[in-house]
């Protein structure tokens, strides 16, 4: 179905890609097969802060309506995103990213596989998230020192690290691998691996492996790759569950 | 006015009811009498999570532009929204519930009557929500203990409960009757019903009827039903005016 | 381009506009020259809360995509917004002002000149903003004592002051001439100039002259007018330049 929707001619959408209608796709967007793209949305829009003139949507891409997506990103396969997303320029992603509705990514950033972002998370520019990580609904990662000031120093976030809800990680923080900050918290320093935070400012409170699961008090909740694997491809869970014993923070009790 | 909106030949949708230029309607809506749907919307996104395959829009509800709702969830009658909303599947409201600008309702859940959502409040699957609550502000209610994981302990919000803006609650939480969480707090336990509390995390401060009117210091702001009217039909304040005496935390000075 | 939106003939929109397919614009809106409209936007929503039956869209403007402005609102020259505001009625709003995606200003407000809203800033009814103010991402000012109330006690943000990402402002709360607020702030209290506040409830932390520049720790960060012009007119910046040393905050050391 492509009714009423506007496709420039300098476009290439591959004739399997469905799109919705009232979408605008401008020049320099191009759109793989089998990808979905809702309606209300609005790819590739122009910018001269763009490095690239071209916006790449992978094969089998779901974009959900009321997106808004800028010239100059580019995502590997299985791009999710909820609704009303939006991401501007410079934005490169690894496999399997998932956006939630009303996010805001601002740009010049770098993600890795597997990420996946709740609701209204907000990402300033020159962020660095590594492979599985999650954050949750209202995280916001910023990036100015003393604002306003020209300074960038975005936040790094590192591999199966969890950011919960509404919690906010100030200019140059990096998360550790696999650390869990709690949800409401305000990070101002570098969170150590395998370590929860939590509180504002936030303080450690002891090895993510201190946490166990409600549902079997006698597991430990993380690292979560031992029990949560939804929506992940099966090689990379069995590869999780073969590795269990090797992760830092899995084998403390 | 019908112009340039999609509606599904299988959503039923009554004469008198108006929809905007650019919203869709998928099959299996049905929009009653003297209903208004704003533009931009989209209304009956399907999903394999809804355990109905209808969408009910009840008479005289005003859905305002840019809202979009899945199949799967019924309201009672006097639905009024904000722009940009979202509501997902198996959500089951009352009478009069109002949903703010930028509103993110993740589904799985109840809702009670005559319930009040200010702008951009986040409520996460599985809350259960009583008649007469406010949420106000980006409030964000949660319900994953140790995120992510498979469990989803919704919060629970009890009559005349008033969250007040940017707090967060966390999971399995009961927010008693007639309570009040401060602006900002994040709330970690249970809150005891005529109860105020504040913080991070939030600790009770005491009865709300210690709080005062502004306008009048000799008045207690709290039972707000006491003084705050607007909207609600007049026989439900007439009832609220005759059982001022009765209800918890009205009688103390 | 003027293709699929809908101009009401009672709408006054300059030649030179751009309007962008699939938006809206109701009776009663004046886009001036060179004023650029996204697409899906909604212009001029009629209530009748606004004292003025007019929308006054000033020369050069930029409103991005998926935007709302309801009738009753007037902005200086060189208004510029990001995608999915919403602007409601009895907004007054001087040159310059940038409001940026995903704000939510509930009108009745006053704003000074080159005021800039950041990413998802709420702003509750009553608000007076002084010039050149900075509200960063996710910032909330609110306006109800104790909520839900008819009391409308709006927050003062005085000329130069920042409010850093994700603070919260309490009602009838003023913020100093050239203060900071800290990201992930709760402020509870009026704020001094030129005074830096920080925490849960925010508390003064000293002179925001202490505050070093990153890039040169020899200079201080604020007064942000000595180091930070980006976007300001030449001669507005040349009378920050002149104007230094007698500025509050600018000559400590």
């Amino acid at each position: 179905v492509r009714e009423l929707c506007h496709i420039h001619p300098d476009a290439d959408v591959h004739s399997t890609a469905r799109i919705g209608p009232f979408t605008i796709i401008h020049a320099g967007v191009r759109i793989a097969e089998d990808a979905e793209i809702g309606s209300h949305c609005e790819l590739g829009i122009p910018t001269a802060l763009a490095h690239s003139a071209d916006l790449i949507i992978p094969k089998g891409s779901l974009i959900r309506s009321h997106s808004v997506f800028y010239l100059g990103s580019e995502f590997g396969p299985g791009l999710i995103t909820g609704h009303r997303v939006t991401v501007r320029e410079n934005t490169r992603a690894g496999a399997g990213l998932q956006i939630g509705t009303l996010c805001d990514l601002q740009g010049d950033m770098v993600i890795g596989d597997y990420v996946r972002f709740h609701s209204s998370v907000f990402i300033a520019k020159g962020a660095r998230i590594a492979d599985f990580v999650w954050l949750f609904p209202g995280v916001l990662l910023t990036n100015d020192p003393h604002p306003p000031s020209n300074l960038t120093e975005g936040v790094t976030i590192e591999e199966y690290a969890v950011v919960a809800a509404k919690s906010l990680i100030l200019p140059r923080v990096t998360v550790g691998k696999r650390s869990l900050v709690a949800a409401g918290s305000v990070v101002t320093r570098d969170v150590a691996p395998a370590t929860v935070v939590s509180g504002v400012p936030a303080k450690p409170r002891g090895p993510t492996s201190a946490i166990k699961l409600k549902s079997n008090s006698a597991a430990p909740a993380y690292p979560w790759t031992a029990h949560f694997h939804r929506g992940y491809p099966t090689e990379i869970v069995a590869q999780w569950m073969n590795c269990l014993n090797t992760i830092p923070g899995s084998d403390e009790d």
